[in-house]
């Protein structure tokens, strides 16, 4: 044992101990011929002091000390003259007696601390230090106790972690896969998972009633910030159940990791909102309801007074910022860029001010100051508020609304990253149409229960058809979703019908699952939550790549291992595939 | 909810209740006039009777129902007239007063019974058939158990579970990779970890301390029966420990399984055996050691009497099988063929027996009485004992040696599955030699420390350096292997010169961790075990297949989804790949 305490382990009971320690220099300070250490290990940081009295020998090992060497210290515990009451262990100090350097470190090329001086690409080629740094040690922290509580929770809960393949079969519905050449079967591939789904319904076939894996997918999609090539999954699934069922454990367990991890206290349901009312009153299909700020439809209340932009409008709504009527000129004119952007896509901003001094608008040249309260009374606004109003295309307008919304939340402080706003959002539409390829898509994937009610027109109108689908909602992010499955074969035959799915290919493509629904299949439904992203927003971050100890960067190479890499020769003909030397031939 | 209760709930405290149950049906059975029904779920099985004078409607449903039927099913709790003490259910049955058939079943192609009637292929394509089977029911829900014991003892002693990658870099040392085409870097691959190790010791440097993590590894190897090409290793490494640090703490998970999974206390350490007496007294590295039975070298013994099959030996030895002397000549004449099967590879098989009558020997042509009596003497043979003896080239008579001792104590009776008898097994060489190649692997892997007190012939003769490494076994299984790693860059640089790569080589393959350790490397070692074989072992089986869920058959293939198969063109052409027609060419 190279070590008797960690860096975070002493207190002022310890006094007068001689203790062996051992961890990195985190930094070294010379005052008056003592030297200060501040030693660091994963459970803290421990001051070290060297006397100006001691053996020439201990004076030498010092000299050579630099930041991050490996060393092991031994010394006496004393009373610190001044605390440090940043730090657990601020009320004591060593003094240091021996120092053993068991590795020495180059300098590293960036600082180990809170702030770094690295850059993105820097610090992702030497993670390993990087991981060094206390908010990423912290990170993985709360994902660990993450895991480790969804795990505790389910199991009290009766579920079984079932562990399905990595190595599966593609399928061509949903994203891209990633595939893997079999050579014991040269020609044909496996593909990795992009969720364990098919499994899990088999599972439940099989009678295993309560399942949950915390489990890797991969999805060979492009990538953006919060994407990665492999994600982690809390994937769930449960039979003999119907909705309810399904909302009442699994708030149960988001209930059990904000006690348990976050230790806060959540009492009476979670809020729950269709899906017709989130795009309607947000924008969107995730709202983020730690504020309120609704969005308010116009279209029939402004149109009719020569305003061009909005008579030509598909769809005119507004929101109302509350408290911002004194925003200047300068202030308008930078949220009209903003809107404007390209991410946003809006023709530009109109707005009301409910002033002191009366109501003041962009549109006062068309609406007399009635009919501008009129709107304001409509939108429930008050004296001091400000009304933004964008108009366009349908779609467009409610995506430019919410984001609108988000921007004024953030920018008026009502998005607070330790307030935590959680919601169901419920009745999904069961398909959408893709008016290149003119065929439906699984909104959620292809074994989603239509809902109850909507059943009559399942064949004859799909896309009025609700889904018996939910998602769960943080802080306007998408941390879970699920559905009550198809459990009946001729439902499931219909499905794939509308999805234009031959018999054949639906056969080749899921026919053991079609198959395993002839022997007797329970009623089923389940949810996945994205574990990566719950950790995120638990930990008050906009990314996903903190809570991943080795993440991958957005062409999904891995900047620390090199990867991916070319390989040999004789990997390649072991499998028999070749490259394209000329991909574009 | 579809039910108030489960099939494995309800006892007599519950009579006279209305209770609603759902599940499989298990078995129908007409008794003069009345239908009694096991119906079957996660939790157990419940009686169901059908009284002769209910509805007719109810009747008509009866009659349709069939084994394999999921059915929800209204009655009362009532108390059994004969109870059936072998369920836990038995003092009751409910009488049926509603039948809802949820979904028929076409007729099983084998019974679902704890002894099925169907066979190996068919119950692998139908697995989620043969999952609804007791016996994988109780065996996935040990591995649940197994499993979950092991992170709740690793969580309290302070480890993180830590995710690795999945899409990582190939590298040729070790076994084969399963590799993956990249498609945003065209002409490039991961591959699948054989195991997180570089990852882990990289966690190390990064200060993490104690890490563990449950995970899927790939190995592109010909299959074996105990071999999967995915298998699941609880895999866990810590710093600033010595060998005796992790013995210790890993001994402490095998004590807190054994209680906790199997209800059994150990007390007192592991007995631990270097490998050198592991090959000397059992033939292997993997000793069962529940029962003794020695392997005992009688080389210098026996030559020098003109018996041609032992004068030419290299080695001779034998092992004493208490109680055998009766053993007749035709079960001698069996264990004769026994020896001489490919897999043993002996040339045939000398015996003494210690019989009442005297000593009896099939090499009493060239051995005295007097002489044959030393050998039993030097062996601790006593009267009522069978000597049997192997001879010829050292290495395969020491393993046909350790195959008869197996199998003798399996005829004995020794090898119980519900005894339980674990072991270290310590200093393994380094280096394995290899003739053909003419070159030195690594016996674990490249990253072993050499034992302390082997350091000063590390370069000058490897052939004799001990690597600090360590197994554990169970009742001769290895279920789990690690070793004290190197954290010195300069011995990781002459081991990666030994092992014969360049100095390229070694930093194109393992550069980032030989960068790493640049930066302050702790001291630190591991450990790493294979889940399914640990639960195999724990589950009496020597089949890993039945705690997998969906398995692969030995030529990689899952029967059930068919894969791998044959993927579209379009998916090809995406990776810039193609397939060689004639492998051959």
């Amino acid at each position: 044992m190279y070590r008797t305490h960690t860096c975070g382990e002493l207190r002022l009971e310890n006094n007068d101990n001689t203790v062996t320690l051992a961890g990195w220099i985190q930094r070294i300070r010379n005052l008056g011929g003592m030297t200060f250490i501040d030693l660091r290990d994963r459970y803290g940081i421990t001051q070290l002091v060297v006397n100006e009295h001691v053996s020439d020998e201990l004076k030498t090992i010092v000299k050579k000390l630099g930041r991050e060497f490996v060393v092991q210290v031994q010394g006496l515990v004393v009373k610190r003259q001044s605390p440090n009451n940043k730090i657990l262990t601020g009320e004591i100090e060593i003094v240091v007696e021996k120092i053993k350097i068991i590795n020495a470190s180059e300098l590293p090329p960036f600082t180990i601390e809170d702030e770094s001086d690295g850059g993105d690409e820097l610090r992702m080629k030497y993670r390993y230090l990087d991981l060094r740094r206390n908010p990423l040690l912290k990170a993985l922290e709360l994902r660990h106790r993450l895991a480790h509580e969804t795990r505790r929770y389910l199991n009290s809960q009766s579920f079984l972690e079932i562990e399905t393949p990595y190595l599966i079969k593609s399928t061509p519905e949903g994203a891209r896969d990633f595939i893997v050449p079999s050579r014991m079967n040269q020609g044909q591939f496996y593909a990795l998972p992009q969720s364990p789904q098919t499994f899990k319904q088999l599972l439940m076939v099989a009678g295993y009633d309560r399942y949950f894996q915390i489990v890797r997918c991969f999805r060979d999609e492009d990538l953006r910030a919060d994407r990665q090539p492999e994600f982690t999954q809390i994937d769930c699934e449960m039979a003999f159940v119907e909705r309810e069922d399904v909302l009442q454990t699994f708030e149960g367990l988001a209930k059990h990791l904000f006690k348990n991890v976050l230790d806060i206290d959540f009492t009476g349901q979670f809020p729950r909102m269709s899906y017709t009312d989130a795009m309607k009153y947000y924008g969107c299909d995730k709202p983020d309801i730690r504020f309120d700020m609704r969005i308010c439809e116009l279209t029939e209340n402004v149109k009719g007074k020569n305003f061009v932009m909005f008579d030509s409008a598909e769809y005119i709504g507004g929101i109302c910022a509350e408290g911002c009527a004194e925003y200047t000129r300068k202030q308008l004119d930078e949220l009209n860029e903003w809107v404007k952007r390209p991410q946003i896509g809006a023709k530009g901003l109109a707005y009301i001010k409910l002033g002191t001094d009366g109501i003041k608008s962009s549109i006062d040249k068309f609406y007399t100051p009635d009919e501008l309260q009129a709107i304001a009374d409509k939108m429930g606004a008050r004296q001091g508020d400000l009304i933004l109003v964008l108009a366009g295309n349908k779609k467009i307008t409610l995506g430019g609304l919410c984001e609108l919304r988000l921007e004024m939340g953030k920018r008026l402080g009502y998005r607070n990253n330790t307030k935590f706003a959680p919601l169901w959002v419920v009745d999904f539409p069961l398909f959408e149409y893709d008016d290149e390829t003119k065929r439906f898509y699984a909104m959620h994937h292809p074994f989603t229960s239509p809902h109850v009610d909507d059943l009559a027109i399942f064949e004859s109108n799909p896309a009025e058809v609700r889904a018996n689908a939910y998602d769960f909602v943080l802080n306007g992010v998408e941390i879970g979703g699920g559905s009550i499955r198809i459990h009946d074969a001729q439902v499931q035959k219909t499905m794939f019908k509308i999805l234009g799915f031959t018999d054949e290919d639906a056969q080749i493509q899921f026919g053991f699952l079609m198959n395993a629904f002839k022997f007797g299949a329970p009623p089923h439904g389940g949810i996945a939550f994205g574990l990566d992203r719950w950790c995120a927003v638990f930990g008050g971050s906009d990314s996903i790549r903190d809570y991943i100890a080795f993440p991958k960067n957005n062409s999904g190479r891995d900047m620390m291992i090199d990867s991916p890499a070319a390989i040999k020769q004789e990997q390649l003909d072991e499998l028999g595939i070749r490259l394209i030397d000329n991909p574009k031939a």
